[in-house]
Protein backbone atom coordinates (compact mmCIF):
# COMPACT_ATOMS: atom_id res chain seq x y z
CA UNK A 1 0.00 0.00 0.00
CA UNK A 2 1.45 3.41 -0.77
CA UNK A 3 2.14 5.83 1.91
CA UNK A 4 0.55 9.20 2.02
CA UNK A 5 3.13 12.11 2.25
CA UNK A 6 1.23 15.29 3.39
CA UNK A 7 2.94 18.33 2.63
CA UNK A 8 2.07 21.50 4.09
CA UNK A 9 2.56 25.13 2.13
CA UNK A 10 1.73 28.45 1.46
CA UNK A 11 2.87 30.15 -1.40
CA UNK A 12 4.79 32.78 0.51
CA UNK A 13 7.55 30.87 1.11
CA UNK A 14 10.03 30.55 -1.27
CA UNK A 15 11.31 27.05 0.29
CA UNK A 16 8.13 25.49 -0.27
CA UNK A 17 8.11 26.59 -3.71
CA UNK A 18 11.67 24.71 -4.04
CA UNK A 19 10.60 21.70 -1.83
CA UNK A 20 6.96 21.10 -3.93
CA UNK A 21 9.32 21.04 -7.61
CA UNK A 22 10.68 18.15 -5.60
CA UNK A 23 7.76 16.51 -3.73
CA UNK A 24 5.52 16.35 -6.98
CA UNK A 25 7.95 14.72 -8.51
CA UNK A 26 8.26 11.53 -5.66
CA UNK A 27 5.57 9.56 -7.07
CA UNK A 28 7.60 8.67 -9.95
CA UNK A 29 10.07 6.49 -7.93
CA UNK A 30 8.42 5.63 -5.04
CA UNK A 31 4.93 4.07 -4.02
CA UNK A 32 3.70 7.27 -2.59
CA UNK A 33 0.91 9.56 -2.45
CA UNK A 34 1.23 12.99 -2.01
CA UNK A 35 -1.57 15.25 0.04
CA UNK A 36 -1.27 19.16 -0.75
CA UNK A 37 -2.62 21.13 2.06
CA UNK A 38 -2.42 24.62 1.46
CA UNK A 39 -2.06 26.75 5.89
CA UNK A 40 -1.82 30.03 6.54
CA UNK A 41 2.09 30.32 7.87
CA UNK A 42 1.45 33.60 9.56
CA UNK A 43 -1.17 31.59 11.81
CA UNK A 44 1.43 29.18 12.73
CA UNK A 45 3.55 31.51 13.57
CA UNK A 46 1.52 33.06 15.48
CA UNK A 47 -0.30 30.37 16.97
CA UNK A 48 3.39 29.11 18.28
CA UNK A 49 4.82 32.99 19.42
CA UNK A 50 7.48 31.94 16.19
CA UNK A 51 8.96 34.36 13.70
CA UNK A 52 8.77 34.66 9.66
CA UNK A 53 12.52 34.85 8.54
CA UNK A 54 11.15 37.98 6.60
CA UNK A 55 10.40 39.04 10.45
CA UNK A 56 14.34 39.83 11.68
CA UNK A 57 16.38 41.42 9.27
CA UNK A 58 19.45 40.16 8.86
CA UNK A 59 17.55 36.58 8.18
CA UNK A 60 15.54 38.42 5.57
CA UNK A 61 18.41 39.44 3.88
CA UNK A 62 20.18 35.80 4.50
CA UNK A 63 17.12 33.96 3.29
CA UNK A 64 16.46 35.77 0.05
CA UNK A 65 20.47 35.33 -0.50
CA UNK A 66 19.96 31.69 -0.15
CA UNK A 67 17.08 31.12 -2.16
CA UNK A 68 18.55 32.84 -5.26
CA UNK A 69 21.84 30.56 -4.69
CA UNK A 70 19.24 27.48 -4.58
CA UNK A 71 17.85 29.27 -7.56
CA UNK A 72 21.01 29.25 -9.17
CA UNK A 73 22.18 25.75 -8.21
CA UNK A 74 18.55 24.61 -10.11
CA UNK A 75 18.82 26.80 -12.92
CA UNK A 76 15.64 28.73 -12.14
CA UNK A 77 15.09 31.93 -13.15
CA UNK A 78 13.32 33.22 -10.57
CA UNK A 79 10.94 36.57 -10.92
CA UNK A 80 10.40 37.06 -7.36
CA UNK A 81 7.38 38.75 -6.41
CA UNK A 82 6.77 42.55 -6.52
CA UNK A 83 5.76 43.02 -2.93
CA UNK A 84 6.71 40.36 -0.55
CA UNK A 85 5.30 38.99 2.19
CA UNK A 86 1.82 39.32 0.15
CA UNK A 87 -1.61 38.27 1.10
CA UNK A 88 -1.45 35.07 0.54
CA UNK A 89 -5.46 34.32 1.69
CA UNK A 90 -6.68 34.43 -1.62
CA UNK A 91 -4.88 31.85 -3.78
CA UNK A 92 -4.54 29.61 -0.16
CA UNK A 93 -8.51 29.61 -0.38
CA UNK A 94 -8.84 29.12 -3.99
CA UNK A 95 -6.58 26.30 -3.38
CA UNK A 96 -8.87 24.95 -0.96
CA UNK A 97 -11.64 25.50 -3.42
CA UNK A 98 -9.92 22.66 -5.93
CA UNK A 99 -8.97 19.99 -3.29
CA UNK A 100 -10.72 16.71 -4.65
CA UNK A 101 -10.70 18.71 -7.89
CA UNK A 102 -8.95 16.80 -11.19
CA UNK A 103 -5.71 18.99 -11.29
CA UNK A 104 -5.30 19.98 -7.67
CA UNK A 105 -1.59 19.67 -7.67
CA UNK A 106 -0.79 21.25 -11.64
CA UNK A 107 -2.93 23.97 -10.03
CA UNK A 108 -0.79 24.20 -6.92
CA UNK A 109 2.48 24.18 -9.42
CA UNK A 110 0.75 26.88 -11.85
CA UNK A 111 0.52 29.42 -8.50
CA UNK A 112 3.95 28.27 -7.15
CA UNK A 113 5.40 29.33 -10.54
CA UNK A 114 3.18 32.56 -11.33
CA UNK A 115 4.49 33.35 -7.60
CA UNK A 116 7.80 32.91 -8.00
CA UNK A 117 9.30 32.44 -11.66
CA UNK A 118 7.00 34.59 -13.06
CA UNK A 119 6.44 37.42 -10.39
CA UNK A 120 2.52 37.69 -11.21
CA UNK A 121 0.63 39.20 -8.73
CA UNK A 122 -0.94 36.15 -7.18
CA UNK A 123 -3.16 38.11 -4.98
CA UNK A 124 -4.93 39.54 -8.11
CA UNK A 125 -8.99 38.68 -8.46
CA UNK A 126 -8.39 38.22 -12.18
CA UNK A 127 -5.43 36.00 -11.80
CA UNK A 128 -7.34 33.80 -9.79
CA UNK A 129 -10.76 33.53 -11.22
CA UNK A 130 -9.03 32.71 -14.77
CA UNK A 131 -7.05 30.41 -12.85
CA UNK A 132 -9.87 28.14 -11.46
CA UNK A 133 -12.02 28.84 -14.84
CA UNK A 134 -9.21 27.16 -16.64
CA UNK A 135 -9.57 24.05 -13.94
CA UNK A 136 -13.52 23.78 -14.70
CA UNK A 137 -14.40 25.97 -11.46
CA UNK A 138 -16.97 28.90 -12.58
CA UNK A 139 -17.38 31.94 -10.54
CA UNK A 140 -13.94 30.52 -8.53
CA UNK A 141 -13.46 33.34 -6.78
CA UNK A 142 -16.73 34.65 -5.47
CA UNK A 143 -16.97 30.70 -4.69
CA UNK A 144 -13.88 30.80 -2.69
CA UNK A 145 -14.49 33.22 0.15
CA UNK A 146 -17.66 31.36 0.84
CA UNK A 147 -17.73 30.39 4.63
CA UNK A 148 -17.50 26.45 4.02
CA UNK A 149 -14.18 27.33 1.73
CA UNK A 150 -12.87 29.44 4.51
CA UNK A 151 -13.35 27.77 7.29
CA UNK A 152 -11.62 24.59 5.17
CA UNK A 153 -8.53 26.99 5.25
CA UNK A 154 -9.10 27.23 8.52
CA UNK A 155 -9.33 23.64 9.66
CA UNK A 156 -6.46 22.63 7.05
CA UNK A 157 -4.45 25.06 9.35
CA UNK A 158 -5.92 23.97 12.85
CA UNK A 159 -4.97 20.11 11.79
CA UNK A 160 -1.61 21.36 10.59
CA UNK A 161 -0.81 22.48 14.57
CA UNK A 162 -2.38 19.85 15.63
CA UNK A 163 0.86 17.97 13.82
CA UNK A 164 2.81 19.97 15.29
CA UNK A 165 3.72 21.42 11.97
CA UNK A 166 5.72 25.12 13.07
CA UNK A 167 6.91 26.06 9.70
CA UNK A 168 6.54 25.49 5.91
CA UNK A 169 7.31 23.54 4.02
CA UNK A 170 6.57 20.46 6.61
CA UNK A 171 6.16 16.92 5.04
CA UNK A 172 4.43 14.38 7.16
CA UNK A 173 4.43 11.00 6.16
CA UNK A 174 3.29 8.09 9.37
CA UNK A 175 4.24 10.02 12.38
CA UNK A 176 7.48 11.62 10.34
CA UNK A 177 7.92 15.42 10.46
CA UNK A 178 10.42 17.07 8.11
CA UNK A 179 10.40 20.54 7.85
CA UNK A 180 12.52 22.78 5.02
CA UNK A 181 13.35 21.81 1.40
CA UNK A 182 16.56 20.11 2.41
CA UNK A 183 14.98 16.94 3.91
CA UNK A 184 14.03 15.28 0.60
CA UNK A 185 17.13 13.07 1.18
CA UNK A 186 15.55 11.97 4.34
CA UNK A 187 12.41 11.97 2.98
CA UNK A 188 13.36 9.67 0.07
CA UNK A 189 15.36 7.12 2.45
CA UNK A 190 12.03 6.82 4.72
CA UNK A 191 9.63 6.40 1.24
CA UNK A 192 12.56 3.17 0.68
CA UNK A 193 13.53 1.97 4.17
CA UNK A 194 10.25 3.58 5.99
CA UNK A 195 13.02 2.96 9.77
CA UNK A 196 12.07 6.12 11.87
CA UNK A 197 14.36 7.06 14.63
CA UNK A 198 15.03 5.13 17.74
CA UNK A 199 12.60 6.43 19.29
CA UNK A 200 13.73 5.49 23.11
CA UNK A 201 16.93 7.60 21.97
CA UNK A 202 14.95 10.75 20.43
CA UNK A 203 12.88 10.73 23.56
CA UNK A 204 15.39 10.24 26.47
CA UNK A 205 17.16 13.66 24.95
CA UNK A 206 13.31 15.31 24.77
CA UNK A 207 13.05 14.56 28.27
CA UNK A 208 16.43 15.60 29.15
CA UNK A 209 16.40 19.08 31.49
CA UNK A 210 17.21 22.86 30.68
CA UNK A 211 19.88 23.81 32.81
CA UNK A 212 19.47 27.50 31.66
CA UNK A 213 17.00 29.87 30.07
CA UNK A 214 17.31 32.86 28.62
CA UNK A 215 16.15 36.13 30.05
CA UNK A 216 13.90 37.73 27.58
CA UNK B 1 46.39 33.83 -1.14
CA UNK B 2 44.50 31.79 1.17
CA UNK B 3 40.75 33.30 1.97
CA UNK B 4 39.61 33.41 4.84
CA UNK B 5 36.30 31.74 6.62
CA UNK B 6 35.36 32.60 10.19
CA UNK B 7 33.15 30.24 11.86
CA UNK B 8 31.09 31.43 14.58
CA UNK B 9 29.68 29.31 16.91
CA UNK B 10 28.20 28.31 20.31
CA UNK B 11 28.96 24.69 21.86
CA UNK B 12 24.98 24.52 22.71
CA UNK B 13 24.18 24.07 18.75
CA UNK B 14 24.49 21.06 17.87
CA UNK B 15 23.95 21.89 14.19
CA UNK B 16 27.68 23.84 14.93
CA UNK B 17 29.10 20.85 16.53
CA UNK B 18 28.02 19.13 12.76
CA UNK B 19 29.23 22.21 10.62
CA UNK B 20 32.76 22.25 12.33
CA UNK B 21 33.58 18.34 11.73
CA UNK B 22 33.37 19.88 8.20
CA UNK B 23 35.10 23.40 8.25
CA UNK B 24 37.98 22.08 9.97
CA UNK B 25 38.81 19.77 6.70
CA UNK B 26 38.47 22.97 4.34
CA UNK B 27 41.89 23.24 3.96
CA UNK B 28 42.72 20.13 3.43
CA UNK B 29 41.16 20.64 -0.06
CA UNK B 30 40.85 24.47 -0.59
CA UNK B 31 43.02 27.70 -0.05
CA UNK B 32 41.42 28.75 3.15
CA UNK B 33 42.58 30.06 6.63
CA UNK B 34 40.03 28.68 8.92
CA UNK B 35 39.37 31.61 11.89
CA UNK B 36 37.04 29.79 14.60
CA UNK B 37 34.70 32.68 16.28
CA UNK B 38 33.31 31.46 19.54
CA UNK B 39 29.90 33.69 20.44
CA UNK B 40 27.17 33.59 22.95
CA UNK B 41 23.93 32.62 21.05
CA UNK B 42 21.59 33.69 23.52
CA UNK B 43 23.28 37.47 23.23
CA UNK B 44 22.54 36.95 19.47
CA UNK B 45 19.04 35.95 19.57
CA UNK B 46 18.14 38.96 22.03
CA UNK B 47 19.84 41.30 20.07
CA UNK B 48 17.92 40.37 16.95
CA UNK B 49 14.86 39.93 18.72
CA UNK B 50 15.00 36.29 17.21
CA UNK B 51 14.13 32.71 18.87
CA UNK B 52 16.07 29.68 19.26
CA UNK B 53 14.98 26.82 17.94
CA UNK B 54 14.72 25.02 21.99
CA UNK B 55 12.34 27.60 22.72
CA UNK B 56 9.21 26.61 20.15
CA UNK B 57 8.33 23.11 21.44
CA UNK B 58 7.71 21.65 17.95
CA UNK B 59 10.87 23.20 16.49
CA UNK B 60 12.38 21.58 19.39
CA UNK B 61 11.25 18.54 18.77
CA UNK B 62 12.18 19.02 15.25
CA UNK B 63 15.11 20.24 15.83
CA UNK B 64 16.59 17.19 17.88
CA UNK B 65 14.36 14.38 15.97
CA UNK B 66 16.64 16.20 12.67
CA UNK B 67 20.34 15.88 14.20
CA UNK B 68 19.51 11.97 15.32
CA UNK B 69 18.73 12.00 11.57
CA UNK B 70 21.78 13.65 10.80
CA UNK B 71 24.09 11.32 13.01
CA UNK B 72 22.68 8.43 11.70
CA UNK B 73 23.90 9.57 8.26
CA UNK B 74 27.27 10.60 9.47
CA UNK B 75 27.53 7.39 11.72
CA UNK B 76 28.14 9.45 14.69
CA UNK B 77 26.66 7.64 17.87
CA UNK B 78 25.58 10.74 20.26
CA UNK B 79 25.39 10.78 23.87
CA UNK B 80 23.86 14.23 23.67
CA UNK B 81 24.49 16.87 26.98
CA UNK B 82 22.80 15.51 29.84
CA UNK B 83 20.95 19.15 30.10
CA UNK B 84 20.27 21.38 27.19
CA UNK B 85 20.72 23.90 26.84
CA UNK B 86 23.25 24.57 29.55
CA UNK B 87 25.12 27.61 30.95
CA UNK B 88 27.89 28.26 27.75
CA UNK B 89 29.64 30.65 28.88
CA UNK B 90 32.71 29.33 30.52
CA UNK B 91 33.58 27.03 27.73
CA UNK B 92 33.01 29.92 25.43
CA UNK B 93 35.56 31.86 27.42
CA UNK B 94 38.16 28.90 27.93
CA UNK B 95 38.00 29.38 24.17
CA UNK B 96 38.87 32.43 23.77
CA UNK B 97 41.66 32.18 26.05
CA UNK B 98 43.26 29.96 23.43
CA UNK B 99 42.36 31.83 20.14
CA UNK B 100 46.40 32.55 19.15
CA UNK B 101 47.45 29.19 21.23
CA UNK B 102 49.03 26.60 19.61
CA UNK B 103 46.14 23.68 19.23
CA UNK B 104 43.54 26.21 19.32
CA UNK B 105 41.25 24.51 17.03
CA UNK B 106 42.32 21.51 17.97
CA UNK B 107 41.13 22.52 21.36
CA UNK B 108 37.89 23.54 19.92
CA UNK B 109 36.93 19.85 18.69
CA UNK B 110 38.01 18.32 22.03
CA UNK B 111 35.07 20.77 23.33
CA UNK B 112 32.17 19.92 20.61
CA UNK B 113 33.30 16.23 20.82
CA UNK B 114 33.28 16.04 24.45
CA UNK B 115 29.78 17.85 24.70
CA UNK B 116 28.09 16.16 21.71
CA UNK B 117 29.45 12.82 21.61
CA UNK B 118 30.53 11.46 24.84
CA UNK B 119 28.16 13.61 26.71
CA UNK B 120 30.47 15.15 29.09
CA UNK B 121 29.31 17.75 31.07
CA UNK B 122 31.52 20.91 29.76
CA UNK B 123 30.25 23.39 32.05
CA UNK B 124 32.29 21.71 35.02
CA UNK B 125 35.35 23.52 36.05
CA UNK B 126 37.39 20.18 36.35
CA UNK B 127 36.78 19.37 32.70
CA UNK B 128 37.95 22.41 31.49
CA UNK B 129 40.71 23.68 33.65
CA UNK B 130 42.34 20.15 33.18
CA UNK B 131 42.00 20.60 29.27
CA UNK B 132 43.42 24.06 29.50
CA UNK B 133 46.25 22.79 31.17
CA UNK B 134 46.50 20.20 28.73
CA UNK B 135 47.43 22.97 25.94
CA UNK B 136 49.76 24.41 27.96
CA UNK B 137 47.59 27.01 30.05
CA UNK B 138 48.09 26.85 33.82
CA UNK B 139 45.21 28.34 35.71
CA UNK B 140 43.30 28.06 33.05
CA UNK B 141 40.06 28.46 34.77
CA UNK B 142 40.75 31.32 36.89
CA UNK B 143 42.39 33.34 33.71
CA UNK B 144 39.33 33.08 31.55
CA UNK B 145 37.00 34.66 34.09
CA UNK B 146 39.18 37.67 34.08
CA UNK B 147 38.09 40.67 33.14
CA UNK B 148 39.80 41.43 29.73
CA UNK B 149 38.98 37.90 28.54
CA UNK B 150 35.31 38.22 29.69
CA UNK B 151 35.00 41.02 27.30
CA UNK B 152 36.82 39.36 24.34
CA UNK B 153 33.94 36.70 24.25
CA UNK B 154 31.66 40.07 24.24
CA UNK B 155 33.19 42.04 21.44
CA UNK B 156 33.62 38.77 19.55
CA UNK B 157 29.91 38.50 19.77
CA UNK B 158 29.40 42.43 18.99
CA UNK B 159 31.61 41.97 16.08
CA UNK B 160 29.20 38.89 15.11
CA UNK B 161 26.39 41.17 15.38
CA UNK B 162 28.24 43.89 13.15
CA UNK B 163 28.86 41.08 10.40
CA UNK B 164 24.39 40.41 10.09
CA UNK B 165 25.38 36.91 11.66
CA UNK B 166 21.71 35.80 13.61
CA UNK B 167 22.63 32.50 14.50
CA UNK B 168 25.08 29.69 14.58
CA UNK B 169 26.82 28.06 13.15
CA UNK B 170 27.38 30.94 10.61
CA UNK B 171 30.58 31.28 7.88
CA UNK B 172 31.57 34.55 6.49
CA UNK B 173 33.94 34.06 3.62
CA UNK B 174 34.62 37.89 1.94
CA UNK B 175 31.78 39.44 2.15
CA UNK B 176 29.67 36.34 2.08
CA UNK B 177 27.50 34.98 4.75
CA UNK B 178 26.50 31.00 5.42
CA UNK B 179 24.06 29.98 7.67
CA UNK B 180 23.68 26.26 8.91
CA UNK B 181 25.62 23.18 8.74
CA UNK B 182 23.57 22.43 5.27
CA UNK B 183 25.73 25.73 3.29
CA UNK B 184 28.97 23.55 2.98
CA UNK B 185 27.98 22.63 -0.70
CA UNK B 186 27.51 26.34 -1.15
CA UNK B 187 30.71 27.24 0.74
CA UNK B 188 32.71 25.09 -1.49
CA UNK B 189 31.22 26.23 -4.48
CA UNK B 190 32.22 29.82 -3.44
CA UNK B 191 35.76 28.75 -2.49
CA UNK B 192 36.54 27.27 -5.90
CA UNK B 193 34.97 29.74 -7.80
CA UNK B 194 34.45 32.95 -6.17
CA UNK B 195 31.83 33.95 -7.75
CA UNK B 196 29.05 36.11 -5.49
CA UNK B 197 25.50 36.21 -6.61
CA UNK B 198 23.94 38.80 -9.02
CA UNK B 199 24.48 41.90 -6.43
CA UNK B 200 22.27 43.93 -8.47
CA UNK B 201 19.27 41.15 -8.61
CA UNK B 202 19.87 40.70 -4.57
CA UNK B 203 19.38 44.03 -3.90
CA UNK B 204 16.53 44.26 -6.40
CA UNK B 205 14.84 41.63 -4.25
CA UNK B 206 16.04 43.19 -0.91
CA UNK B 207 14.16 45.95 -2.03
CA UNK B 208 10.55 44.93 -3.08
CA UNK B 209 8.13 46.31 -0.07
CA UNK B 210 6.06 44.26 2.14
CA UNK B 211 2.45 44.32 1.02
CA UNK B 212 1.44 42.20 4.17
CA UNK B 213 2.61 42.94 8.21
CA UNK B 214 1.06 39.82 10.87
CA UNK B 215 -0.10 41.31 13.66
CA UNK B 216 1.48 40.29 16.65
Amino acid sequence: MNKRLTFYFDYLSPYAFLAWRKVRELPQNYSVDINPQPVLFGALLTHWGSLGPAEIPPKRRFTFTDILRWAEYYQLNLHWPLAHPFNPLPALRATCLMEGVQGYQEFISRIFDACWIEGIDITLSEFLDALLLEFGIENGLEKSVEPVNKQRLKEKTAQAINSEVFGVPSMLVDQELFWGHDQMGFIEKYLKDGASLDQALLNDVLSRPAAIQRKR
